[in-house]
């Protein structure tokens, strides 16, 4: 018989998990704080549960998907003395430190701990492209690997519970950096009148190519090889953000965004690195150790 | 018979220009201020000249590619009285302003004035991929095309002269932002031990398909429709960036790069826009006109 899986938080993202259960065929238990989310999922063949205490009642697994780490706490914190022995997978957003510290308390009460981040919006559950990362319990990851596989792709980090989270939000960062450089690439042409529209069937396929070169640049730094043959020095690409930031200016659009990367570049070339590769500003960013 | 074309500026780029032209068979004058590139170019079939003055002697399209906007009237001023009725394609890198004051310099010279910026290497000069923006003149632009297109793809955007530099710029900011963020991301990992060319091989799909959604985003923008359905909100990507602002400095990683980010958006909520769409931040990056 497959195992019975109780769902904690049933927002956008959890009623979507609990989906993919139930459509899988699987015995599935939900409570909400609110409940009218949880009623909706009844009517789709879920057992809805009043209570905390109920939900977590019997086996099978528990997968939380709660609003943030405190809400973990403040939701099984009260019935901790029920989890022990038991597996408990938490896709709840979390720092990689929150992760680390909710896998040290459940370490503490005996409960076998899987972190878990979505690469996906709710509706891409269960979908092509739907990624998720996790961390921690080996155990819980491989045991439960057909429960995981039916939210998206399954890739495991390590057992230090707070990689997943860290994966994830380095993915992110990539991702926020560079539709604020779209916006701002958009602001400068909008002070002449070209639509966002336009610039975007530009710069979408540009910068879609662009990432073919990351490869290139992460063996640069990798290698720690910036002297190397063939790169664009620190020198030429202050000269290029410069000229970026003057016309920004020159336009009125703010320069917020690009000016501290030309800020990077220039320590570096302060430094003494001037004549070496720009990826070099990767050490500038790792300069906090 | 094919119209000779005068070459001033022989550096990497500059050179790639003048092969592209003796390539295709056309007569070519070439100029520099160290005379070794010019020799090179000489062993190739080009006429060397030795100064400016011989270079823009007799007839023909003159294409200047020199360091920068001041180097352009350093070369330049001294001939002026020769270049009336001439056609000028001017290749060097500006700002959008510094290509408005030349276009301005050679109408009041009598001079055909183009302005050009190249989104390639020169390596790429002639190949797939190479694409040249040009604004000024659409007489030149017109009469010339097959000259222009013996090097990349060619747009034209305007009689503004500034607008090709403007798109060149705008286009860098998108990709400079873009690799500060890939680069912020392979700092994150890197502080738990993981290999930038693992890191870029995850990232580089992931903001490959993103560029997905710039056409979505840009007629959010274009609509001002920020206050329509299914829209990342401000209040959730500024929980999304503290997390990621939280970990880098967990991980001692620079926040450098996206603090600004965030402090857009949190400009925006406390504007009070937190349920409106994340997209919002463009109008905080043209609020400085």
């Amino acid at each position: 018989m497959t195992t019975r899986t109780t769902f904690l938080g049933l927002g956008a993202m959890g009623s979507a998990l609990a989906v993919a259960a139930l459509d899988a065929g699987r015995p599935t238990v939900g409570w909400n704080r609110t409940p009218h989310r949880a009623q909706v999922l009844g009517e789709r063949g879920a057992t809805v549960a009043d209570t905390v205490e109920d939900a977590v009642a019997g086996d099978g697994v528990i997968v939380a998907c709660l609003y943030d780490h405190e809400s973990v706490h403040q939701v099984l914190d009260p019935v901790v003395a029920r989890l022990s022995g038991r597996t408990l997978i938490n896709l709840t957003t979390t720092t990689p430190n929150q992760a680390r510290e909710l896998a040290a308390w459940a370490a503490e009460h005996g409960i076998d701990y899987l972190d878990g981040a979505i690469m996906a919006v709710p509706a891409m559950i269960g979908g092509p492209g739907s990624a998720l990362f996790y961390s921690g319990s080996t155990s819980v990851f491989d045991e439960h690997r057909a429960l995981l596989d039916l939210w998206g792709e399954s890739s495991y980090f390590g057992t230090d519970a707070g990689l997943a989270s860290l994966q994830d939000l380095a993915m992110l960062a990539g991702m926020y950096a560079m539709f604020a450089g779209f916006l701002h690439g958009a602001a400068m042409v909008d002070s002449v009148g070209v639509p966002a529209t336009e610039f975007a069937s530009r710069q979408a396929p540009f910068l879609a190519a662009m990432t073919g070169s990351f490869a290139h640049v992460a063996a640069i730094i990798d290698a720690k090889d910036y002297a190397g043959e063939g790169q664009q020095s620190l020198e030429f690409t202050q000269a290029a953000l410069d000229s970026i930031l003057q016309a920004s200016i020159d336009q009125g659009v703010s320069v917020e965004v690009l000016r501290p990367v030309r800020d990077l570049v220039r320590r570096q070339i302060a430094a003494g690195f001037g004549k070496q590769g720009s990826d070099r500003i990767f050490e500038e960013l790792r300069n906090t150790r």
